[in-house]
Order: structure tokens, then C-alpha cells, then sequence
């Protein structure tokens, strides 16, 4: 018996997470909704995806074009076991009562508060809390981002500062600006230090940047530890977590430019680079301090979670297995 | 028997190029140049494809890490029918004594100057010309894009005008600029006009701007017509051009970014859109005049030219046969 | 006696106007209005230049900081003799029945429609027009920037087509994209073209594009010509024309971005640059057509045409006994 | 007796101190070397500033233009008592000879190595140093920046860490990228703490990433405290700290394009921000630890610097009468 999977917004993160499902050997997806018949509609239908309205209000925009819906949310939920919410940050939780109604379990995103579900969730880090739980929140990008490479030097972390360089838009979006302009979260420390602590009880804090670019998000890490460590240490640790990768500058990954194409390289659908990219030369240890740096593809790092969440709330797998499952089935290195 | 197939270059184009010919059941991909073994080389190197040094000069940078070659071009060129040059422009020329002493046929690309090779060519333009020639040259991204749509409209052209917004660099590039700043080519009519008219024999002037984007060219193109011809016409001569796509704002194609996700979406490799795309709504005729935008993806648009190129060089296929053949085994929409 | 001026809307061209009008020994501003007491306000205090609230209902934002506001708009409106509205495009005319009410007289700007003035206004082509006029209407910035230089080539012109490559968003605006994309006006010709000829009767068509760039915009023009001219005829016609200045590539001028550096060389207030920038080197005839190219400083450009239009509208000085004047108190070149 | 000043490279920063020697009353700008005739030495010329070729393999491109120099750099370093070396990182090591040689003084950039001069120097941490000095570096924007606001809380500092988010290109250069991409400086910490270490004796390590604009560096400031210190107190020291200025978010300053904004409003030359902006809603203590957000105007913040230097090097003033007087002569506004 597979999972009935529904997806509700079917945009940057929704798209590549039916992708993902559909991939699945345990899941089956049913379909997913949009707010208007736009390209990615069209596409989804060519790739024989239903879609439905996501509000009885949109059906019109539909009608008008020709283009036949198979119905609303509401529909779509009668049919689900588990939808996931990938509408815009904020809906989420608003969206949680018709789940409920339902009776159909939620993965919600990184855009919704800790308090829409029961657990906030990074596969590597916590996946066992997620187990038979009907709402799981996947964290954000920047946040699955931190926690991979955190959780895995956990036990050394005294202290973890983070400085987050994030793209401003993503690649398809041609209104956010700034064009050129750095823009500063001025509150300092920011929410996403509060955010890795809802997955990983680590003490760290957290200032946040907005930049003219459309490709990833860059990290700039530095750790107190509280026990010593090499950079080879590092290295090993990190060739060793699932959903890392280093990179090379060595080899011309100079800056964001060349790590993204290199997931286009790979042929990746959709460039998609699900792993953390570490530059393995940033990795340096002065005194008892870590400094790394990583880059985040904001577009598809949390996809994996999306799929282990869902396994992890039916109990379909232990961790490891759920990971391998889907590290698989996505291509993911390692 | 299938034609044995180098490229010398593997870059932007390059590596497209070398792609495309492993797709081909009637070539064979012999093996690559690279100046540095970077990470364009491991991938080569884990997709089986062997890599030989551009030049001796070269070799120690593969020696210093360990990175076996399988020797240089003049070994590359020993062991081929036809060699692909994809180095940067102005190198072509250089190289073509190589090739010559070599006695390999060579294709250039558009980079080159049209008297460095026999013919300039876009498939469905002028393949008939190619056919058994030793030095061809696939004209450039821009040339490619105008020389697909003009061509389909050439029994109707008085006179052409396109100005070309360009991007400034290749995705993969992080140096080149401007950041911020709009860099015209002051003489105008520019040198593009001149280069569709070495494949197309129509009366056209060309104007170009640098501007800081990194997905795709766009050209505003005014034709002043000899003949009458409708919106509904040339919107029916577009839907019936190959490697032209049309592509509507009303479903969500607002600029060049949605277009790039159209590619993405459908996950083709590299998010290559060998298409040239057409707005729809663009498609306008006042009086005498007809306007028309279109985008062209200046990584991939020329790499069918370069397959079709062999197979005409080599007469393997008659000009639509190649065409096919071509647009089958990449996934050309049509 | 001197013409009391108000500004109602204090943003970018509302700040330079009122610079502009203190500037003039015929002019008096009395005061300019704001929605919110940022720093652009703040700025406008030291300068001792009263504020109003734009309206009744921003003053809480006012008193909330304790910033001590000089009245509303309907304050302002009954100390003047003409408004200049600058407000956001759209607004004019819905303002309009307050300056009716009041009996002040008013100028717009080019986000307005024609209709909501009785004359569409470009100094140096129509300044007669305005004489005495209650309500008139300077044209965007772009349309400016076309009148400027085909006013001066009116005779010679058959047909005009401009390109028009568009800065996607002011320098002190970060939050209007796009990052990395073109974006077409996809009904082509663009409405600019009827925009110029409510100031020009030409025969003209435009097409526009929204690039990733804030300093300037670019027009590429092309036209066909109804009586013989030379290369040096049209760089005679640019020397002897007001507000048009020449620049060589050849000394440096290779983009826009040294287009502005030259305005920040000679310390212009914001660098504006009043002047239409036609590259020199673009001149070019061939056969019947003239090609050249401009840029347009959109922040500045249209602002010694409100000053112009003020006078025009009070019969204060003839049009080059106006032009003279508003250009000596700006520091424009000629 | 007024200090004879020449600067060799009339670039960003010669320009710029250029200007502010000619605004000095105890000092006299002889001239200006420039390697070609654009328009900076045009506009170098009408304002009356002699401008000699950088070297004599340089007179033939002024000869060729029919462009009078006054001489070579030889020339002037004859006429004058000091020298300021504008010219790229690292030729002023090597034009040191010339200046030894000449037995002239030499004011160095930040581009050059602290070993090419007796002091790296920023004046309100260390005037003293450079009285009566030969050779004297100015130290780089960057460490400036950071120079101005650590200095003001030197004795709280046990250890300061700072991450740099640089500008990619000045807002003239319209060469340099990258366009899309972030480019982190893999080795970290950065050489720029071990920089700020040749003027302020503090423990301090940096990483530095370089991203897509063009208008300000931003630095985020992480300071581990070795005595405690609230908010207030900051606030205050800033308050009270020659060439840093607060800059308040509710004002309207959300990112650096609305900074750039504030100076061109002031009618700075050339918008220069020759104060750190420093945004008061990011001065935030949590712990032992202290954290701050910095903007830094990397064209012009080293200018008053240049000036001071040459009091010193001169004698020509004590360290504070000296920063009241440059402040004064540039509109510094505390």
C-alpha cells in the first residue's frame, strides 16, 4: 500500500517535491494544486499530474482558459493521506484547519512558524521524532542548511556564529529586487539561530544579508569548540554526513556560479543540488575556533526532508533506511 | 561505420556539443581537449569520455595532480574524422593548420570569422551547402537565432532590422560585469547584420547592448515587408519553423527567467533551450511593418547546428533527415 | 513677484524638482509633501523647506515620531500659486480636483495621461504651447528624452523606431527586480511612441524592454530619413541643441556607468545629468537611415522642464529666455 | 608655506583626494599623472589641475589626441614635496624607487603591503605614529571601516570577528563581475584582520565574500567582550566617534542603496560617504557578546585619511586639530 501524496501550491518547492514522490516506490501522488493556469499547469498536466484549484475562488481563472481542473484543494484532500503545504510562508497555518477537517496528515515548510506542528524536522538530525506524527514542519532551506553540517559536529559546538549571504529571488522570479543593494536583517542576532534550535539543541546565534543574486545562499560559519579538532577531522566528519559534499575552489568552483553548474553538469532536473556544498579549503581551525563556509541551493535542499518526513509520519522506514531510500532515488552523491 | 567525432574546447559549448554527439547513432565521441583538468574534467573522466591536453604546455597541470590524459590534441586529431572546435574566439583560425596537417575535417564555431571555414551554416538555412565540405562553420548564438526566425519569413523581407539586448556573461562566469551598467556596441549598424548575411541573403542592419544578465539574449526585430502578411501568418509560419517555439506572457512568460524554468521544468539537460523562443503576444504588424521579440539561449541554441554540420559534412542524411534525427535525440519540441 | 510653488510627493523627482525651483529668482517653494518622515524628510527640515502631509491620514506617522508636520496638502495648496505633483504614476489625476478646488494651477508628470493635462510638454519643442496654461503635463522621462533629440532632426524624419532599454529600478529603490532576466513589453510597438507624439508630430514607433541595471535607460533609434543628411549634419544638429550633450567612447564613455561617473565628476547635485547622452561614435547613416544612440539619466532629466513649464504657465520669460535661465541655475552644459 | 602635494593615478581614490588636498588650506596640489587621456584628465584640465603622463611610454596616447601633459611623473615629483600613490595594489611598491629617488614623501593605498611604508595608518586610532614619517600607507577601505568603529571600543575587545560582504566592481567599472554568483575568499580568516592588526593591536579574524553590486561594502561585526558594555553604551561611543555615523532602518535606510541615497540628498561630491554608517538597530548585546552591522563607501572613507597623513608626515598639525580640519574642509558631518 502506497501513501496517498497531495501537493498544495505547486511552485518552487511544491514542483520538485511532487518530483520527488513520484519517485518513491512507497508513495503515489495524487495531485497537486495551483492558483492559476500557468506554465508550470500546463507542464504538470503534459506530465499527467492532476491539478486542482487551490480555493474554489481561482476555479474561474481556469474555466476561463479551457484548462480543466480536477477539482479544489478540498477534493484533492478527500483523496490524500498526506498533503504537503508548500503555499507561500504563512498560509501554511491557516491551511492547517481544512487539513484537519480532512483528517489528512501535513508536512508544512520552512516558511510556516514551529508552533503549525509537532516537530521540526531534518531527516539526519532528528528523524525519529517525526515518527507517527500527523504535522511535521520541514525547516527552511537556510535552517536544513545549517543543520546538516551542525549536526554533525554536534558534540564539538560550544558556540556556532553564522553569517547568512542569501540570493534575494530565486531564479524564475523577475520581480524581487534589490538590483544592487546589500540589504542587512538589522536585527542581529536573527530568527534563523532560534530556527536550527528547534531541530538541534546547540547554542548559536545568527546575522542574516540579502544580496543581488539568484543562485544560493552562502554561510559563513565559525564554531567554539568545546573539544579539540583538526581540519582533517572536518573533512573526514564531512565526507562522512549524508547530504554534504566539499568542494574545491582548486578546481574552479571560485563562487556559487560553478557549484550551480555543476549540478547542471550532473544533468540534475532542474540544477537541483539537494546537498550542502562545502568549500573544503574554507575549513579552517585557528585555536578553538572552526571557521567553514557552505553554500545552500535554496531551491532544492529540503526536497530529501520532504520525502523522509513523510516516510518517518506512516512509519514506512527506520532513518537510515528512509535516507538511503531517498538519497537514492534522487541521484543524491552521498 | 559512424564518423568519429574530437572536441577540441570543452566548454560552454564544448561539453553541449559533446553531449549531443554521444546521443547520436550514427557518431561516435572520441574524446575531448580541456587546458586544466577543473571540475569540467572530472565529470568528463567519471562520464567515460577520454580527455586530452589542448596542447603539451598543458600537460604538466594534469601530471601535477594526478590527472591522467589521454594525451594531446595531436593524438585527439589522429584518432578522429572530424574535430569540433569549441576553443575561445579567434583560436579557431589558429588551430585549423593543426587540423589541416592532421586530415581532419573541422567545424568552427561562430566565434571564427566566416573565411576560416567553406560555408556558414544553420541548418535549416543552408544545410544543402555543407554537404561534403571539409571546414564548416556554425555561426554564432545570435547569428542562429535571427537566421531561424528570418529565414522562415525570408520571401517576405524588404528589409530587417534587430536590436540585440545581450547578456553580459555565461551562467558559469563570475568574472565578467557589468554589474550595473547597460554597454552599447557604439558602431552601429554592428558586425552581427553582416554575419546572418553570410548564410541568409537578405537585407538586414543590427544594433547591440551588453546588459548585466547572465539566462539569455533577447531581440527586438522590425521587418519591413515586401509582401503582406498577417499576425495569424507568421504566428502559422512559427508554429510550422523548426527549433522555434512560441511562447506566451498570458500563461505566465513574463521575461527571459520564466522561459530559462520552462527549460528547467522540462529538465533538459543543462536547462539547454535549443529553441529559439518567440513571445506570441510580440508577434505585431503595423502597415508595412512587422514586430516580433524573441530569446535566444546562447549556450545551447547552436548545438544542433554543430551535429547537423557533421552529418551534412560526412553526407550522412539529406537536410530534413538530419534535422530529425538532430531534434529526436535531444528532445527538441519540434 | 515670485511664483509660490508646492510639491506634492517628495521621492525622486519631487526632491530634485524643489531643488530646482529654489534655485530660480522667479520661483518661491513654499513646501513639499510627504507620507512618512523618513530620512528624505528629515533631510528636507534641515534644508528649511516646510513639510505637509501628503494627506489628513498619514499626520499619525507624523506625531507618532514627535516630527512636527507644517499642515496637509490642503494646507499647502491654499499658500501656493501652482503644485507640482509628483506624486506616484496614476495619482495626478485624482489629485487634480483638489488643485480644481483650491485654484491652483499644476503640473504633472509622465505616469499621468495626457488627458489629465491640456498640454503635453517638452521645453525645447512646445514650450508656446504652455503659455498660460492652468494644467500641464511634462512627459516621462523616456518620452523627454526622445523629444529632445528628434525635435531637433523633426524635418529630416520619415519614420522613427527606438528601442528602448529600460533600467528596471531607481538607485535608492531595493526592491524592484529583476536580478538576472530581460523583461519585454510584449505589445510592440510600446505605448511610448503615441507618448512622444503628444509633444512631436512624428511617425514613430517604439519597442521597450525592463533590464537589470539603475543608472540609466537606453534608446537604440533608427531612422528613416525624408531628406538627405551626413554623419557630421546630425553631429552639427546635437552640438546646437539644448539639453543633448555628445560623448565619445573614445574617451572613456564605454557604458552607462561612465556616463553617470562624468555627472559625478562635475559634482552634480545626485549626479544628475539633465543632458540626453548620445554616443558620438553612434551616428551613422546608411542609405536613408539614421542610427544613433542615447541614454537617459531617468532620475533628472525631465526636472528642468518642470521649471520651464512653471514659467510658461505664468508668462514669466519666453521659451529661450526660460530654457536659458533654467539651465544657467542647473549647471547644464548648454 | 603650504604642503606641495602631487597624486600619482588620478583613479577612484586620486581623484577623490585630489579634491580634498585642493580643499586644504595648508596644502597645494601641484598635479596629477594619468596613463591615458579620458575623460577624468578632461575633466582634470577644466578644473585647472596640471596632468602629467604616468610615465613616459605613456606621452605618446596624450600626443596622439593633441592632449598637452605637463610632463611625466618625473616632472612633477620634482615640483613637489609629497607624493600620493593612487596608482593599482602593488605598482606602489615599485614606484617607491622613483619616489626615494626624487627624495620626495609617499602616501601608499591599501592595496600595497604594510612593508612598503613605516606606518599603516588610520587617524583616529594612530596619528601619532605617522608624525614626521617618510613613507605612510593609508590602509584599505575595508580596514578602515573596520579600524574607525574597533578603535572606539578597543578596551572592550577581547576578540572581534568580522565578516565582509564586499562590492564587486566600483560603480565606474563596467568590466568587472560577478553578474549571478557570490565569491567567498576560501581561506579563512581572511588577510584583512591580520591588516587591521598593522594599525590596532586587537585580536581579530575576518572571512570576506564578494558579491554582485557596486555601492558599499557591508560588514557584520561579532566583538566578544572583555568587560561589559549595554547597548546605550555603544550607541553613545558611536555618538561620540569622529567618521562613524548612526543610520536608523525606521528611517528608511533598509540596505546600502538607501545610505548612498542620504549622501547624494547631502550634494556629497561624487556621493561620497566618507563616514561608516553604522545601523543603530543592529547594536545588539547578548551575553558577552556584541554585534553590529556597518556600511562602508569603499570610493571615498580612506580620503580623509590620505589628508591627515600628510599632516602628520608635515608636522603640520596635532592628531585631533588635524581630523577637525579635514572634517570641516569635506563637510564631515562630526
Amino acid at each position: 500500500m502506497k501513501v496517498k501524496v497531495g501537493v498544495n501550491g505547486y511552485g518552487t518547492i511544491g514542483k520538485r517535491v511532487a518530483y520527488a514522490v513520484s519517485r518513491q516506490d512507497d508513495m503515489k501522488l495524487i495531485g497537486v494544486t495551483k492558483t492559476k493556469p500557468d506554465f508550470e499547469a500546463y507542464r504538470s498536466r503534459e506530465l499527467g499530474i492532476p491539478i486542482y484549484a487551490a480555493s474554489v475562488e481561482f476555479l474561474p481563472r481556469f474555466e476561463k482558459v479551457g484548462f480543466e481542473a480536477s477539482g479544489t484543494l478540498e477534493d484533492l484532500l478527500n483523496k490524500v493521506d498526506v498533503i504537503v503545504d508548500a503555499t507561500p510562508g504563512g498560509m501554511g497555518v491557516k491551511n492547517k484547519v481544512l487539513y484537519e477537517k480532512a483528517g489528512v496528515k501535513a508536512v508544512f515548510e520552512g516558511g510556516e512558524k514551529a508552533s503549525t506542528a509537532e516537530v521540526s524536522f531534518v531527516a539526519q538530525a532528528n528523524y525519529e521524532k517525526a515518527i507517527g506524527k500527523d504535522y511535521v514542519r520541514v525547516v527552511s532551506c537556510n535552517t536544513t542548511g545549517l543543520t546538516r553540517t551542525l549536526s554533525a559536529l554536534q558534540e564539538y559546538i560550544d558556540y556556532a556564529y553564522a553569517v547568512m549571504i542569501r540570493r534575494a529571488a530565486d531564479p524564475n522570479d523577475s520581480k524581487r529586487g534589490p538590483i544592487n543593494a546589500i540589504t542587512p536583517s538589522v536585527i542581529v542576532p536573527s530568527h534563523h539561530g532560534p530556527d536550527v534550535q528547534t531541530v538541534l539543541p546547540i547554542n548559536i546565534e545568527t546575522s542574516a544579508f540579502i544580496v543581488p543574486t539568484t543562485l544560493m545562499h552562502v554561510h559563513s560559519i565559525m564554531i567554539e569548540l568545546k573539544k579539540p579538532l583538526t581540519e582533517k577531522d572536518v573533512i573526514d566528519i564531512f565526507e562522512n554526513t549524508t547530504r554534504v559534499l566539499l568542494f574545491e575552489k582548486e578546481k574552479g568552483f571560485d563562487s556559487t556560479a560553478q557549484i550551480i553548474e555543476f549540478a547542471r553538469d550532473l544533468h540534475r532536473e532542474w540544477n537541483n543540488l539537494y546537498e550542502i556544498a562545502v568549500w573544503k579549503e574554507s575549513i579552517n581551525i585557528r585555536g578553538n575556533r572552526l571557521f567553514y563556509i557552505q553554500a545552500v541551493h535554496q531551491e532544492s535542499d529540503v526536497v530529501p526532508e520532504n520525502v523522509d518526513a513523510i516516510r518517518a509520519m506512516f512509519e514506512l522506514a527506520d532513518k537510515w533506511g528512509s535516507i538511503r531510500k531517498t538519497n537514492m532515488s534522487l541521484g543524491i552523491l552521498k
